[in-house]
This record gives structure tokens, sequence and C-alpha cells, in this order.
């Protein structure tokens, strides 16, 4: 993991101790705030259509930023308590992505965009 | 934004272009994607006491790390796309946050957790 | 509650009690359960654009019908476990709504769906 | 549907007729707000045990009520839209669930609860 990363779960750990939180956060719970704070982002964009949410307002983006630093730091708490490494996982998971979808077979008219 | 998550970024822009996908990945679009990842996520620990949901099998937590993964590539696109440096907003959410919740104030008994 | 719902909830506490799955479905449980269900419905909809959102295939809309069932399933159990009348929620809430936007200050222009 | 539905479905027309507001309401985007509702009950359970979620304060009780209203009434504009009869999409799907989960082989060891 590298180093900004691994200073923002450190902050995390020490932030958790000094309040004595940690008996709450569970993986189960910390993976159903995660959803809360996903949520939180979806909403400023539930009401516009694609093209609206291409060009945010400057202060609507800084919201969008602080729901998406929520989600952020939810998600290395709960991938520190179950000892998982993100960026690594991250890695397979475009390796995996690479083999699922062929870029010859993938381009645009892909089922997985078109199925309506 | 680090090395790390911004080689990730710059292999998920490739990815995307490479496919002709772009047209379908507006933030309002990323945003429920996310949110879809997310629930997948939360879906290994539905039924899951809060002491199981910390003694994962291998098998499970791999599972786990591959949705973890998929939350993380959806939030840095949705991100990338809106000009959001996720690092910086994380920390300085992470300020807020410590104002928000004094240590001496916070502890245990904090309404956030104990409000039934 | 009115004879469709109590049946439905009749059959869904009688489908639980026969297989021994009452002692899993907890409130909090069943509210990350339905938050599960509702991300696959909305997986359905998260590449379409709104217009096709609106013209779903034959086999698309009984997929989006099954799922919304689910929903409406697991909404069901979390009110029985509750004891909340959903029905009577729901009409209180449309009279809160009613007063929370009134006719002429919310018509189209109103800040929940302008606010970019 | 039954009657106490279909004059909640008639309100919601009526509702969102009265402001010009079904411009707004594409099924996508119905998708996206009953997908925050969602999350706004489960934000009520996220930090309680299972335990203490059973056993709600009269007002947490109130506030989980109006939540879960929010989200039928979102799941029965969603549905209007799409011309989907969910009391019979319910009864549908408590059959297929039925079959695939009969009682002898579910009993609480089901996969569906103890996958670890």
């Amino acid at each position: 993991m590298n180093n900004d990363l691994s200073s923002l779960i450190q902050a995390l750990r020490d932030f958790a101790q000094a309040r004595d939180w940690e008996q709450f956060h569970s993986p189960k719970n910390l993976a159903s705030a995660l959803s809360v704070e996903v949520a939180e982002l979806l909403e400023h964009f539930q009401w516009l259509t694609e093209d609206q949410s291409r060009h945010l307002s400057e202060p609507k983006r800084a919201e969008v930023a602080a729901e998406a630093a929520d989600v952020l730091l939810y998600l290395l708490q709960l991938c520190d308590k179950l000892d998982i490494d993100l960026i690594e996982a991250a890695r397979r998971k475009m390796i995996v992505n690479g083999e699922k979808y062929p870029v010859d077979s993938s381009r645009a008219s892909s089922k997985k965009y078109t199925d309506i």
C-alpha cells in the first residue's frame, strides 16, 4: 500500500482508538456505513440529467468531493479490519476485467451497456 | 494524488477509452454503479453476526476484497470525471471530522453510536 | 392494513417460521437485505438513459418487477418486526410532503430538482 | 391492486402532476431515489447491535416508520411508471421463493444464512 493511503489508514486507526469507537467498527457495521455514505453521494445526482451531472457548480462539486471522501474513509477502515490490501485488490480486479471484457468484443455495443 | 492511485486512474481511462465506454460513464451513472457495487459488498455481511463478520473464511475474504476493489475503481472513475483529488478530499474530511467529534466529548458514549 | 398486504405479511411470517429463519431476521439485518435488493433493482437502470428506462423490453420489465417484489417483501418484514403500519405511515408522510412542498412554490422550478 | 395501495398511487400521481414533477420521475431517477431512501432507513440501524435494533425507542421507531413510508412511496411510483402490479409481483415471488427454498432442506442451516 502506498504512502498516502497508509497514512490515511493510520490516521483513521488513531481517530477511532482515541474515541474508543473500535467496538462499533465491525466489518458488518462498516459495510452498512459505507452503503449509507454512497447513498449520500448518489443523492446529489438523483434528479440531474446525465449532462447536468457532467457540469456541476463549484459548491455542488465540493459537496460531492466531501461525500466521496467519506466513502473512501469507510472503505479503507473496512479493508483495514479485514487485512485487505485495497490497491493490490484493485490491480487484480483490473486484470480480471480485462479478461472478462476483451477490447474487440466489448466495444460500445457491449451487452453490459445495451441490455434494455 | 500518489503514484499507485494515479496509475490506477490512468489504467481505468485507457480501459474505458479502448472499449468506447466513456459515453456511458457520466458522473450520474458512475454514482449508481458505485452504489450497486457497495451493495454487492454489503450482501456478504447482511446475515452475519458482527462477530462472524470479524472472522471471515479465506474464500469469503477474497470475495469481499474483489467487491471492495470494484468500489474503489468506480469511486476513482467518478472522481476523475469530476476532477476531484480523492486523497486531498479525504485529508480535508479527516480535519472536519476531528472538529466535529472532539476526543473528550466523543468517547464511546457519543450520540452518534448510542442513539437507539 | 388492507387484506392484500395482510395476507402477504402472514405468508412471510409462515415462510420464515417454517424454515427457522426468524433468528436471522433482526430489523438491522432486514434493513441491510432491503438495501441489497434495492441495488439489484437499480442495477437494471444504471447504464440506461432516462428515456430508455421509460421503454423497457418485456423481459427486462419482468426482471424489474421481480426485484421490486423483493423490495416490498423485505420492507413488509421489517415493518412487521417493528410493528409499523406501513400504509398508515405512508398516508401520514403524504400529508407531511404536502406541507413541505406547497403546490404554488414547488412547481418544476423546485430547488429539490434544480439544484445542480 | 387493492384499494389502499390504489388510492396511494392515485394520490402520488396527483401530487406530482400538481407540481409538474413528472418530468423528473423517469424510472431511472425513481430507482436512484428509492435507493437513497433505503439508505436513510439503514442509517438508523448501522451502529446498533441486532438486539438493540429489536428494541427501538418510540421516537426512533417513528423515524424509521417515516423512512419506510418514503421507501414505499418511491417503490409505488416506480411500479406505476412501469405498469407493474406490485402485489401480484410479490405473490409470484413468494411462489418462486417457496420452490427455491424447500422447507426440509432450508431450515436454519441454509447456506443462504450460514456462508461465512
